[in-house]
């Protein structure tokens, strides 16, 4: 019953027996080895998109924060929400890689961004010349923090506007997979095809070790990245062993069985929750997370069970009247079982 | 034939098995699991420090630049000698992380700095109030680039020089194994015995995948440390298998006898080197490398026996007289054998 | 009829004599003579603060950067106002000094923070440990961009809030003479007996060439801002030109007599303006500034008369309906004359 | 008899009646005036170079500073002489403003960079790969810190190699009006005809009170530097009193009648100077400052009867043999009277 984070579950044994046959011989360092070229058109033949640079980093914090490096100058600003990851989570590893770029957070529900609220922070930033900040780029996250999902075509109603002013688009896809899958689509059509210029293709919340994609579509930023990734201390020495997670990710589709688990554990989740009495969603469930709200003493048998998970927002008290409703956030992983689900159900319901 | 880096050498069987250990179960993330604080008192017990701050971060260039912005402010200067890692090989990481900062580069015989080349540099540094740069520390390199080592003694005079001024010590220790094996000491001894006050422990380059340990020997950088590297993007989510790394580097001592076998293979190779006609060592063989030059004619025979190693400094041709001494960079590793120096021995005799 | 901007205006006459009578014989450079001396002095009387550190700087941007630079690290916030100068007409340059801290933006009406606003975004921010960047400081801009002021009281209250954090307190006075005349107070009862830690010290836009005083009441920050002043670029070799300008400020209170002058201005004005049929207050008129709104064909008269000022927020229109009220931001400064004002009136009536 | 540095002197009077013309009405803030205009026109044509972009700022460190950043990235590097004021007296701003750039360091007498030791530092930095930083841009210092100066066919010689390596050169002419004095070239053929991308133009030095132009040969440089000027704090918004100072600089070459006085007292001094028993010079004599060396007795009389200068390197004790040879640095101004240098000598000979 462990629904604390999609990070606190194990990698997949597929990656375990990738890193171990990696461990053999003696390959060039620095990802100039034949596993990176492997994966490199892998993934350009699953994003179709042929001249895609490639990259590897080992941590969400870090894609995300070159990538915005990469795309932005240190006077302008990134337009992303006020619930994204990089506002709110990265301990300001944005503004540290840009040097002092803003973020111009955007409010909207289930943390996502519409295009009217779009439009608007458009209108009110860079409009003053030098005395601003200039406008920089959009940053969007998908799957969201809230557990919903941007389709396709939300995605290129934004990066329409975005483009429009001349600002590049980055797709922070930390639950990446769990956003293809809900939607039914291709990462194609969840990315480029949608307008997106850079994305940030999640490998750790999703059975991985720690490792994410870096993939700009437009080649231009390569050699940028490569400076920066590498000062930014975030070139391994042994990539083989990054580029071996990303192949057991990418073989057989990988990707998709784990996010497609973790996205039927969290409806059969969602949908047990709201056969509780009081109980209610806070937010749609459409990734790997069940945003619910439901009566104290539900928790307090949960919590009595052994369950993991966190209130959200946190801070929330185990004490006090058993009929108020308390808003939690579950998150599941490729590894949650139905018995997980069943069993932490029937813990709140005594 | 693989002397081309300590980093392309394989992890050692026992890593992989710590990680497929770790593989089990949902322990908290971000390192606030129960591996993390075992690890926590092992290194405290090795350094014989139990008040040390610990952590771990997955690169060499992650864990010196880390250090480095802790320990000084964006207006002072790093002392080091000029071909320091943090300053030939990093690309300006210490910069980027400090925010600015000064390397002030000093030159020495074989890659180290002599107390008198040290009080030479921090004489003509700092000396003119706001308008230069401040004196701000010193970074040691242990094994140095140039595979010698300084001993504790070595290490003491310089601490020394460097206090009596209040500047901190880092030791970059890439290579902290090979130079505690080869100095006979304790890492105490080495380190905060020795007046170190922040060390970079090596365990990429000596048969981990990819974790250096981060040891404050006065707690009171904790803090700023663990905001720095977040900041960075250098904290991991599924912090357990750095921790795995670590726990098998620790265990039964492996760093030591891995070490131990590299520091053997360079003496052996060493040795063998200098049976060779017109061959001579560059520097001192005193860690796990061997800076040796002999016989274009045997530089000619080892490529096209397939070794692998770097000229030194890069760029030399195998195209010229026979007779020509080029000099070469020549890495051992936990994994080096003996059939293998004497294979690649043969090689250049022909 | 120019009321575009308090910095259009000339510098007072006496501020030239000033400089005029600095052009003679050879002081040390760098602020280190009298004249430096005679003002730290005379500001530490003024502002009873005995053991002041006290600078000069050039431009208002410089003295709030530097100052923001000096009091927090760069993964902390500053709690400032939406419409706070450093927000919106700096281009980043507190992101850019401090490394990368972020601005965490407060809504008020008139440009105001209340205690109760600065209370829910002390309890959203720094709230997950090393994750989110941590609460740094307050900043509080006194004049506000609105032309309202904070009265002690209202300082001493929010500053209070603040410290129960340990969050130190800065106020842009880019205007603060302007605020003291307003509130009839001493600058001590409007800084540091209010709780505020260091004041940007405004003279540009109140009759100087450019010139602000950076107060830090506390004097353990000077050398930090001393170098990063230096690290800027903004310590003047020719210092004596800037205390000469600073001397002038100070000599017979002629800081108090403009501000006087150009707030009395501003009162004139903001009551004629109420006097014109569909004419009302956007913001109280209570320092330099007018915010006010009138009909359009009052707007059509003043631009075709001459008049200087802009429409606020920018970017409406002189064409559309006569009778539709657009709102507008009038700068009085010291040398604004009844008849500037009449003559003002005049126009918009026709 | 202050000879201490050339910005102890007072401002040419025409200077400071500039400041008092432009004290007049109430012109556009920020440099969005007719004046600006008309010295963008003035440089222009001084320079022979109509698309110049041409912007003011008021320190030196500012104009350099400010130049770096916009030319190159914070991953490479600036070439410069180990003695140029960016190293050495700015206090890290290169490297704050560049985002953590490094500065290579290339020794040469008097102050000179020679076309070998360029090609040397050339070939040794950027060499390998994404690991160090990358070759970034040339900066010469002209006239140079130790009062030699560069000829335009050498400024050539070196910008040819810069630029066959693809690097941008910037010239640090905080004495450049003493430069192209001294070389008896005109500001074109010292610049752009030899290969400069930019130039800091001095003012400070050479009898302003405080402005420094900047110029970019090649325009695309314009908005970047814009945005950085205004970021860095150092764009003015009384605008109007750089560009009277400039004017006054431009008005009837006074730039060039200041700069032909101040090296003609040098000349007049470094001759007195060799008269004297004992004397020599270190560095020739070929701007505004004299670097020699005399017994100390004779700075014992120089001292004694008030003369102001420095021990050049700093430190020298004035206790010691009467015959023991000290070396000095004076530096004349356009107010260094022939008075003056014939009372300083008659002082030393005592």
């Amino acid at each position: 019953m462990f629904f604390g984070s999609d990070t606190t579950a194990p990698a997949h044994p597929s990656v375990l027996k990738a890193m171990a046959r990696a461990n053999e011989g003696y390959p060039h360092s620095y990802g100039a080895d034949h596993a990176m070229d492997e994966i490199r058109a892998q993934i350009r033949d699953l994003f179709e998109a042929p001249d895609a640079a490639v990259y590897l980093v080992a941590t969400g914090t870090a894609a995300n924060a070159l990538i915005l490096a990469t795309l932005i100058d240190p006077w302008q600003a990134v337009f992303c929400h006020r619930s994204a990851h990089i506002e709110t989570d990265e301990c300001g590893a944005p503004e540290f890689y840009t040097g002092g770029a803003k973020l111009v957070l955007i409010d909207g529900e289930h943390a996502k961004i519409s295009p009217d609220a779009l439009k608007n922070a458009l209108s009110t930033t860079g409009q003053v010349g030098v005395h601003g900040v200039q406008r920089g780029m959009l940053s969007l996250t998908n799957a969201t923090e809230n557990g919903t999902i941007y389709t396709p075509a939300e995605v290129a109603a934004l990066t329409k506007i975005a483009h429009a002013d001349g600002l590049p688009v980055h797709m922070d896809g930390a639950r990446f997979a769990n956003a293809v899958v809900a939607a039914g689509c291709t990462p194609a059509q969840m990315t480029w095809k949608a307008g997106v210029d850079a994305l940030s293709f999640g490998g750790t919340k999703n059975g991985l070790i720690g490792v994410e994609g870096v993939i700009f579509f437009d080649p231009k930023h390569a050699w940028e990245f490569e400076l920066r990734r590498k000062r930014g201390g975030h070139l391994f020495s042994k990539h083989r062993y990054l580029a071996a997670q990303m192949q057991a990710y990418l073989d057989g589709d990988l990707w998709r069985d784990m996010a497609t688990a973790a996205n039927a554990a969290a409806q059969r989740l969602s949908k047990g929750i709201l056969t509780i009495e009081g109980a209610s969603l806070v937010h749609p469930t459409q990734a790997n997370g069940v945003f619910a709200s439901w009566p104290r003493i539900g928790h307090r048998r949960a919590y009595a069970a052994g369950a993991e998970y966190y209130f959200w927002p946190e801070g929330a008290s185990l004490e006090g009247p058993d009929d108020e409703t308390l808003p939690a956030r579950l998150m599941c992983s490729w590894s949650t079982t139905n018995d997980d689900v069943d069993d932490f159900l029937a813990a709140i319901r005594g």
